[in-house]
C-alpha cells in the first residue's frame, strides 16, 4: 500500500507511530504478564500431573482456530498418548522478545512414532522490508514406519528441503526441479493440504530470516521509529520484495502453523483449566438421561455460552 | 457439573482455585492495560478525527465474532452515518471491576434514527449461584418511523418488557401471557433472530443482577475462596436454580450481545488501525489492473495472512 490511498499522508505516518507504539505496550504487558503468572503456571503443573488425561480433554474443547486442523486420527493419536504440553516464552529469561513461543508435547508410548517430546520453536523476528513475525523450523518426527506417517511423507519432505538449503549460500534457494524439493512439490501437489494431518504443524519454517538479519532490521526499524517521532520524512521501502516474499511460502506445509502456534500460547495454554471444566460438563452432559427434553439440553448449551465463569 | 466426574476431588478444588488466582491476575493485567494505554488511545482520538470513515472501515474488516451480525442494512447505515466508537471501562476510575465496559457509537445525520449518540453498558457482576458475567440495560434507539426500524419493533418491546419489570418486586418477572411480553415472544418467533439487525445488541439484558446482589455474593465468593486455600470443605451451592437462569434468558434479543462486547473492547478497539490498514489495502487491491493474475491476488492474501504486521 502506498501513502497516497490515504487522503492525508500526515495522519498515516501518525497512525503508523501510534500503532509502534501500542506495540511497544503490548510487549510489555507480555513481560509482566509473564512474571504475574509464573508461579500459577508452576502450580498448575502440579495440580495437572494428578488429572488423567488433562491436555487431551483440553483439546477437545479448543477453539476452532486450532481444533480445524486436528484432523481425526491424529485426535486418537494425542487422545491416547498426550501426556503433557507446555508453553515456554524461551527468549525472555535473556531480555529477548516475549513473543518468541516454544511449545513442547510429551507423549506417552503409541503406535505412529517413537518420540517421547516433540518440540516447536517460533523466533520473533524482523525482516529488511518492514516485515515482523515468527518463524520457525521444521521438527523431525520418527515415525515407526512408512504407512504410520501421519503427513504422508511431507513433514520428512520439508526437512530435507530445509537442511539442502542450509548448505547453499545465505538467501539462495533450491530450484523447483531440484531434488528434494521437487519430490515436496509433487507430494503437495498430490495431497493437497486440506485435510493435512495436525503433526505437520511441526513442518512450518515461515520467512527466512537470520538472527543477523533481524538484529539489524531492528536497528533500522528503530531508527526511522525515532525519524517519524521528529517529524522528519521517511524512506519507506515499498513492496519491491513482494516475489521473493511469495517463493518463501510455496513449500510450507501447514502455511498457518505461526497463527496456531500464538492461538496455542494466548488462548489455550491460559485458559486450559476453563476448557477442562468445559470438557467435563459436556460429558456430564452426554451421560444425562434420555427423559430430558431437547429443551434443557439446549438451556444447558446456552448458559454456558454467557457464564464467563463455571459455578462454584 | 458434580465433583463425581473428576476421579479426584481434590484436584478439582485446587483447580477452581488456581481458576480464581488466574483470573485476579487478568484483572490486574487489564488495570496495567488501561494504564499504559490511555495516552495512546488519547492520542489515537486526535489522529483517527482527521480521517473520514475510519471507524465504518475498521468495522468492515471486523473479525467474524463481530461481523457475523452486522446485515447488509446494518452495513450501509455505518458506512453512511457511524463518525465515532469508544470504549471505556467505566468503573475503573473509581477501583470498580475493569471488566465494566461501556460502548459508545456516534453518528452524523440518517434515514433510520434521530439519535446521535448511542451507548450501551456493561457491568461485570457476580449472582449468588456462583455465575459472573456481563449484564446490561436495554438501550432504545428512536427510530424515524416504524418502518425504519431495523429491529422490527423488538428492541422497542424489550425496552417495554424492562421497563414493566422494573416496577414488580425484585425477582419478580412479567408471565408470558402478559403485556408487552406477550407482544414481545410473539414477535421473535415471528421474525427469527437468525438475520436481525446489529442493532437489536443494544437490547441485551442479561442476568437480572442487581449491584447489591452482585457485592453479597463477591464477599461470599471470596469467603469461599478463603477456605479453599485454607484447605477447608467448601459447601458448593449447586444447580438448584438452573432453571431460573433459563427463563431469564426468553426475551433476550440478542443472546450474545455480552461476547460482541468483549470481542468489540478487546479485539477491534486495540487492534482498530490494524484493521484500517487492511481495509485501505483491500481497496487498493480491488484497484488493481485486471491483468494481474489469480495467483498474484493468492500471494496478496497469503501474505497479509502471515504477517503479524503491516510493511513500514
Amino acid at each position: 500500500m502506498s501513502d497516497d490511498k490515504i487522503e492525508n499522508p500526515v495522519s498515516f505516518s501518525k497512525l503508523q507511530e501510534l500503532e509502534d507504539d501500542f506495540e511497544d505496550v503490548e510487549v510489555e504487558l507480555l513481560r509482566q504478564q509473564a512474571k504475574l503468572t509464573a508461579d500459577l503456571y508452576t502450580k498448575r503443573a502440579q495440580v495437572i500431573a494428578d488429572i488423567p488425561n488433562f491436555w487431551p480433554l483440553v483439546l477437545e474443547q479448543s477453539p476452532a482456530d486450532l481444533d480445524e486442523y486436528i484432523q481425526p486420527t491424529d485426535s486418537a493419536v494425542l487422545l491416547n498418548s498426550l501426556t503433557d504440553l507446555s508453553v515456554e516464552r524461551f527468549e525472555l529469561a535473556s531480555g529477548g522478545d516475549p513473543r518468541s513461543i516454544a511449545i513442547k508435547l510429551t507423549f506417552g508410548p503409541n503406535e505412529y512414532f517413537s518420540d517421547t517430546t516433540l518440540e516447536k520453536k517460533f523466533w520473533w523476528r524482523y525482516a529488511k522490508d518492514g516485515w515482523a513475525g515468527l518463524v520457525s523450523e521444521p521438527v523431525k518426527i520418527n515415525w515407526k514406519s512408512k504407512d504410520k506417517d501421519l503427513t504422508q511423507g511431507l513433514l520428512d519432505l520439508v526437512c530435507q528441503v530445509r537442511a539442502a538449503e542450509r548448505q547453499l549460500p545465505a538467501g539462495k534457494k533450491l530450484d523447483d526441479d531440484a531434488e528434494p524439493k521437487k519430490s515436496l512439490l509433487a507430494q503437495m501437489e498430490a495431497t493437497g493440504l486440506g485435510g493435512v494431518s495436525f503433526f505437520a504443524w511441526f513442518g512450518f519454517c515461515g520467512r527466512n530470516v537470520s538472527a543477523e538479519e533481524s538484529k539489524e532490521a531492528f536497528k533500522e526499524e528503530q531508527a526511522k521509529r525515532q525519524k517519524r517521532k521528529a517529524g522528519e520524512e521517511v524512506d519507506e521501502d515499498d513492496d519491491e520484495d513482494d516475489d521473493d516474499d511469495f517463493d518463501e511460502y510455496d513449500t510450507e506445509i501447514f502455511p498457518t502453523a505461526d497463527d496456531v502456534a500464538v492461538c496455542i500460547a494466548e488462548d489455550v495454554w491460559p485458559n486450559a483449566i476453563k476448557y477442562f471444566i468445559t470438557a467435563m460438563e459436556h460429558d456430564a452432559l452426554s451421560d444425562m438421561d434420555f427423559e430430558e427434553s431437547d429443551e434443557e439440553m439446549e438451556e444447558a448449551d446456552g448458559e454456558e455460552h454467557t457464564s464467563k465463569k463455571r459455578k462454584a
